[in-house]
């Protein structure tokens, strides 16, 4: 049976557009509900209290805006707060731990990967603990790059500044010998060619927006919820503030212009 | 009559502490009720609306913590809520742009002064309205420097990379020859000796907080609110959050430990 609802995809902010834009070129013909917690931005450097409240609340207003399904496109909110997520939920809910982590298991050969992510991402040990979940024998080295986030919002996508943050980060897991590393934070893919270029040849880098829509192919097919319409989908998106530039960083993210934009005062 | 009250001192998060050290070093026998929205930071990449809407919510909230005074200890807030704070407050309400930018007139000897801000505060040309209310001949040149907060709660204060960001954001002020730069965000004292060291020779640089320091005291002057006693003040301070790393961060920006935070879930 074909499920016309939305797929409902929340962050922290506009970060989560490059999950978005993953999600409509794997399925162009789901619509998507896209929630960006742009007043409360960025998630990175808060508690775990505050993270879970705040993805209670948007999981609840992705619910009654019909949608079918729940990707958390935000490392942060999947690293801290998941499980209660997925307990409150009566839909399915994806985090982009998981699928980042299945994606750099399949692409290491020496079995050490790096991570790299918000300081509550990289202080969870979410992705830590997803890959050892997966194997046991799985080295891991991690590193917190609170700069990268408004380097990318910013849109200081290259050029001599970033490279040096860039490499003063990567530093220590290029010499701890990783060859994958993953992208934990959903900002970083606009970052992905200086990223490229400051890690050690033929280190793989693991995008988890592509994973991540590939998991929620396999999901909506078993539980035969995939829209089997030929109408292309929409995408509807939600923001707590309209910020400054919004139109400028969010077409960066997603790749193309923001149609549909409306702002909730109260969720 | 002494008045033992508090100064309430609010800030969009920590930043607003070097105001606190300012108050503090001039004033050592006032108490500070600090509020820090940790919760909701950072204010600078936010609409004007939210910021008037916080700010009004922090002042409700320091006048039922019986301050004397409020001092907006954020240029974004003092940028864009000034009016309506000091509309809404039955109590003196002073925020940083005015004594900065007084300050800057007194400093300036060819008329022509640098301002550097969040995007919110530049773009809301707060400071070139207070400086030409005050001399309609000066000239202005201003630059939204949105990666120095970032870089300040990361605590990179020098070095190569803070180093090329500095120079970057201050090559169109050098070159526009201002004599005299405000250091329109109070994040920006910790990266004073950085910036310092990138502007043209002989420019002057404002910090705000010593300035709001002086206005806060001349105004409990006259209003004869000045507390006479001999025991020092304290400082008492609510966060709505508490972020990662908190107190590393704090203690950078009031330059001593902090105690007495609580955290404040509804406001």
């Amino acid at each position: 049976m074909a499920d016309s609802r939305p797929i409902g995809v929340f962050d922290s902010g506009l970060g989560g557009l490059t999950v978005a834009k993953a999600l409509q070129t794997l399925l162009p013909n789901e619509s998507i509900v896209y929630f960006g917690d742009t007043a409360r931005v960025p998630y990175g450097n808060k508690s775990r209290e505050l993270i879970k409240e705040y993805s209670l609340e948007i999981a609840d207003f992705l619910m009654k805006h019909n949608a079918k399904m729940i990707v958390v496109a935000c490392n942060t909110a999947s690293a801290l707060a998941l499980d209660e997520l997925q307990q409150h939920c009566i839909l399915p809910v994806i985090g982009v731990i998981n699928p980042g982590a299945a994606e750099a298991i399949k692409a290491t050969k020496n079995d050490h990967i790096g991570i790299i992510g918000t300081v509550a991402t990289v202080s969870s040990k979410a992705y830590e603990k997803a890959l050892q979940g997966l194997n046991v024998d799985i080295k891991t080295s991690s590193q917190a790059c609170p700069l990268l986030v408004p380097l990318a919002e910013e849109g200081w996508l290259e050029g001599e500044v970033t490279n040096s943050i860039v490499k003063h980060y990567l530093l220590p897991l290029n010499n701890n010998e990783i060859d994958t590393l993953i992208l934990g934070c959903t900002h970083y893919p606009l970052l992905k060619d200086v990223i490229a270029n400051q890690v050690n040849n033929d280190t793989i880098l693991i995008d988890s927006a592509a994973a991540v829509a590939r998991a929620v192919k396999e999901s909506l097919l078993e539980t035969n919820q995939l829209y089997d319409g030929d109408e292309k989908g929409t995408l509807m998106c939600y923001v707590t503030d309209i910020p400054m530039r919004f139109e400028d960083v969010g077409q960066r993210f997603l790749g193309s212009p923001m149609d549909h934009v409306q702002t909730v005062h109260d969720i």
